[in-house]
């Protein structure tokens, strides 16, 4: 048992943090204002940003979330979670390491499943930051949680795909130039192998962008579009990976991506403790600083646990993608995605709190973050599904004596893990 | 003891709520739009609620909230309540009846403290609702919570107030016609009597309003305004009250104020529950409506359930400040406080993760009352404030063995509230 | 609206008040401790107690919660419910006053279904205070949420009922003359046909009285018994109330009983401030007492906020009971049950938790009362199965939009309610 | 960063789980009962228990919490850790293996601390298992959280410590040989500097065993006992350690200390949801399985989660103190403490819900559990006392910029712990 970091990502985290310090913070907010009001079509990042990727770049703090060797720097789940982390502290910090979803997730498997020409014309830009891309596979009128109700289709005629769907929360659709669409393909296949994934480029005729839905008052920038797939054709050569592996894709993309996403939600927590403390040791109130009031305590205390608990499970589910694999791995980030998202709220929350009329406002980056990350808790599965599965996994592990003592591998931290 | 509304309420409550489903809900979005974007100095209102409101005070549903029986309608406080509570269902609605905050609390001490040529300008147009006002109180360098903090100053040069103020949280500064300044006026006198109130036409030199200060993302519409009173200079006539009675105007506003303000937390939460209910009787998932499902049901039942315990909390403050004075009522009022302003956030927070993707866009009312409804455990003195003073109170009852069977009135139902 | 309460119920409470500072306070441990030591066959009550009770029967505070005018005071439940919660600060005072479960759901049943011969056997003495009783239905094997699986039987043989069950949690079977055994007679009748009551002479051949059932630690006293009914015969005569109406009994039975529960519990809660609040008061730690620590004041206002509000909560589920039935009042009556039941283990919790060590000792009634009333969340329906009907109700008003506006009356305060 | 045991972890870890499968769980409330009724002086075991000690110990299951190599097995704090959670699956287990409390602390610094006497006459027979120990720290009339308001009092008189102090919660005192007393030796030293230890043999004359306090009902076996040293004598070489040193000592022993009863809490949690799980998959309501209501796996869910996250608290504290220490573990460890203690009772609380009546019976080990473990929340330290601590320590990160970045060791996994 060794909760050491390696001493590469020691390093990096040093980097990451050091870049921050100097080049992002100082900017947070203006980086923010202009990504709402300079991105579009053929612009895929503001000015102000373009700047900071290319210093990053250039340090070579950039797509360190790969894993792949060859494309990416071969960091570990864990070790690029830590990574995450500190990139959570700002709402503007992904995008200047490249590092942001969804072109992530769009990365990885363009990695994995792409063709050679694929590669070239989508993945090497992405890798250089050239574009930016979208995932098109939330429904408005089908579950998310339920994957199998997607009713989106994608019709193969002649050498062409014609797709009809109708899709939304299609994030950071405004400025990308490539989409990936999950549709169904082959309707009579069994439930999870009906569908495909299909890459579009965001020009292509029948790709209409109805607007990017106004998500907690908020309709500016790169956006969670609301997309029309209408009779939209596509080369059959888009397809990406097998036919019917859309599942099966969308499911691997699931795993960094939210052991990512929880990552990053420890940083923004870790930013809200650090924003609270340092308000409540100036702000001066009944004589004396918050900092001294006990209520103030409580809320500090309380976050300071809860975050720390919820990085533990976190690394742990990174360390255990990577020791066992992400099937195995499913309960520890089941449970990650559940804590770390309902932490980060409570955290962010409690120094609104302390910030008082001033956390409300967009003077810090605190209101930002705690209505834009209440979207956590639905996106890649709500609590409640997570919390279904979780409980089913380990209900089935005592239903025969056997499973009283299982004799799993990770067995010392996570007892409950398979 | 008797829990029915009197026949008078209830009537007005049917006529209300009539109202509603027929003028507001249907517009209930494109309301708000047009709010955030069409008002501005000489324009009170859109066009869109200057309708809505003349057909209501043409229904006599107008300035309900006046105890007052000449200019108002002589309600109870608990009577207004239940209106109040109807009119929390949407958060354009106040408005539509002209009994929106900060107007409310503003003609309310006009009405008590206003000489007759301050109510021939001010009150007047008030109540026919051609003007809106602002109260100008807090101060970003200083705790709220704490108001003998309070830097802005007033200095009588020959017939004028002479201010000068940094204020912001100025609600409704934009597009209003008068300010009611809370400033120091007697910096040597005791610590409460040091403010007194004025009356400032925004159109006044000096009278700076320097920007609608961002919200929770939100700068539009009336605003919650940054102002710099800079050598604003006003006729001594325009001294509100008596000279030093700031403190005490201000705390008799905010009596009622608050129970307006928990009322309406209720009827949003009232709305949350509707919404969240419908939904999960007609969304579909894993084979069945969200309605089966048993963690939709605790959402519901505990919604349910705490909304009508915060309902009998503020209706019994309101019964308490119409039976013993707004003094006795402190404790019901602050313990009323704190829990309608949290009930609020989870009920909204439930229907918002029912709601899935849909919740957090602003397709539903649910976003937008969720984020703005977040400034409530903050004004009005924080959560943390009250709990502070409700616990003081409480225990100084058990100091003396004399204090362990309180002689005190409301005691049946408010054992603890005096 | 009107919260006071009536003069008649002010009255009684201040001389149950007096009544308890004066015999009971004093020795409610030793009294506790009697209880569980002398009570047997024959000796339904410890000396000590049976001293206080003829006082308190001389006084007239004897069977006060009995609405029926000719064997009880005529008090409505909203009246009685105030008189419950001052004897539900001690565990031994609804006995001193012949208030105490299950003989006072037993006497109800006497007097509404009992043939005047019952009523003569058992109703008279009960009134008296010359015997207990008990009531048996839950069963160890079946679930008590779900009645209709009850497996105890009943078989009229000749004149005489022969019953066979295993019953548990027959509460206060030690010391008691009869038992009231709620059983199957018909089971081919519809569901909620099929049990009857049957009255069992404790001293019945047949009735094994296997053990008084250890629950947190304790078997002493009248006891939550395991009874065996083993070919127990008893004549037909003593079935009480009409055959098959079993359900329908109990029924009306819980009403009143759950709302007795729970006001007991907002007394128990009110206890657990007193305590908490006199030991802050007077500990002192780190240089001060505990009532000037922000964690102890967090403790104070939650427990003065949640048992107000859980207080009126039952106080509104009576009157609706008084005002429109016990049936138009479920919905009122689940939601405190729930809501008291949690209220008074939290504010148990936070006194033990200021009483440091001596919290958890028996030196102080905290702990007794803690580990006891952790049942109340279990007895008459869990939270849970509670929590399903109010939701699965809430979930029903919005089924169609004509429940949008529910036309029922008492919809001031219980905009849920039906 | 790895999560794995070792492998002498491992087996010993299986071991000790066969071990309680076949020799502690079928007779643990047997166990339990012969605990409390046979216990006295000379008598520190029950028959039961001394021959599952006996077989333990045959199988090298024995004193395994001592990390020295000498004494014990040189385990490191977090391997212990793993094994104390396997024994706190049931309140009988650590006494089986020679690891309970607070033996294991008594010994701890009897090996650090002891004289060549001290340790032949206790150390050796308190290993071979011959003897219990207590520990007499806590008093009534003062605040544990604020140890230099200690009033016993030892004077130096001749060759003897003559003691004279009331304690409480001197656990286990019955059936023990030897106490160690803290006490005043030093009054006018500094604050820290003002006590000692003392071994005091329980027969000494003076030290006066008043009664085991009754705690949660209990008042059986080893006990939690109210002490009076009365003029008690004892040789002045029977001082433990340095004179003035007690509350160095006593802070040293806390640190393990508090691991082991996480650890332990942990184990008992586990049990909570094997015991759970267990009941939902057999128990049928309502046409189904318990573990088929989404109330039963948002229970489970949530059981898992926290047990998880709390497991994985406690190890990295455990973890640190091997790394760094016990001073520098200090944050890590009070934090573990708040959560280990908190979540247990939540878990326990759960599993007596599912089990409904049967769950407050003491039928399953799941009430004694759940009251016994109550106590967890006060001991060693109230939640409030550490929350406040490690607040300040937060807190403190922030006062200067150079806190921002903290340069200790073990950042990744405990951003706040220093």
């Amino acid at each position: 048992m060794d909760f050491s970091p390696s001493p590469r990502v020691e390093e990096l985290r040093e980097r990451i943090a050091a870049f921050l310090d100097e080049h992002v913070y100082p900017v947070e907010l203006e980086a923010l204002h202009a990504l709402d009001t300079e991105v579009g079509p053929g612009k895929p990042y503001p000015d102000i940003l373009v700047a900071i990727r290319e210093r990053a770049k250039a340090e070579g703090l950039w797509n360190l979330f790969l894993p792949d060797e060859e494309h990416g720097t071969g960091l570990t789940n864990w070790e690029y979670g830590m990574l995450c982390e500190a990139m959570g502290r700002s709402l503007v910090a992904p995008m200047a390491f490249n590092c942001s979803a969804p072109d992530t997730g769009n990365i990885e498997i363009l990695v994995d499943h792409g063709t050679s020409e694929q590669k070239d014309t989508w993945l090497r830009p992405l890798l250089e930051g050239d574009i930016r891309s979208c995932f098109s596979m939330t429904e408005p009128e089908t579950s998310g949680s339920d994957p199998t109700g997607l009713r989106g289709t994608a019709v193969l005629d002649g050498d062409e795909w014609v797709i009809d769907a109708h899709k939304w929360f299609t994030s950071g659709a405004v400025g990308a130039d490539v989409a990936i669409a999950m549709v169904v393909t082959d309707p009579d296949a069994a439930p999870h192998r009906r569908a495909s994934m299909i890459l579009v480029p965001t020009d292509a005729e029948g790709f209409n962008l109805i607007r990017p839905v106004s998500v907690m008052g908020h309709s500016g920038g790169p956006g969670h579009c609301e997309i029309r797939y209408e009779g939209c054709r596509v080369p059959k050569e888009n397809l990406l990976g097998e036919r019917g592996a859309g599942f099966k894709i969308a499911q691997d993309r699931l795993g960094p991506g939210r052991i990512h996403h929880c990552m990053r939600a420890i940083g923004a927590a870790e930013r809200g403790i650090e924003l609270m403390c340092k308000r409540a040791n100036t702000r001066i109130s009944f004589g004396g600083p918050l900092a001294d009031k006990q209520f103030i305590q409580d809320f500090v205390a309380k976050s300071r646990i809860e975050t720390d608990g919820a990085r533990l499970m976190v690394l742990n589910a990174a360390w255990q993608m990577d020791e066992y694999g992400k099937r195995e791995a499913r309960q520890a980030i089941s449970m990650t995605k559940v804590v770390a998202a309902n932490v980060v709220m409570d955290v962010l929350d409690r120094a609104i709190q302390v910030h008082g009329a001033l956390g409300v406002s967009d003077d810090t980056p605190l209101a930002v973050m705690w209505r834009s990350l209440r979207m956590l808790r639905l996106a890649d599965g709500p609590d409640e599904v997570h919390k279904m599965v979780i409980a089913m996994r380990e209900l089935n592990r005592w239903k025969s004596e056997a499973g009283a003592e299982p004799a799993q591998k990770p067995a010392a931290v996570a007892a409950g893990a398979s």
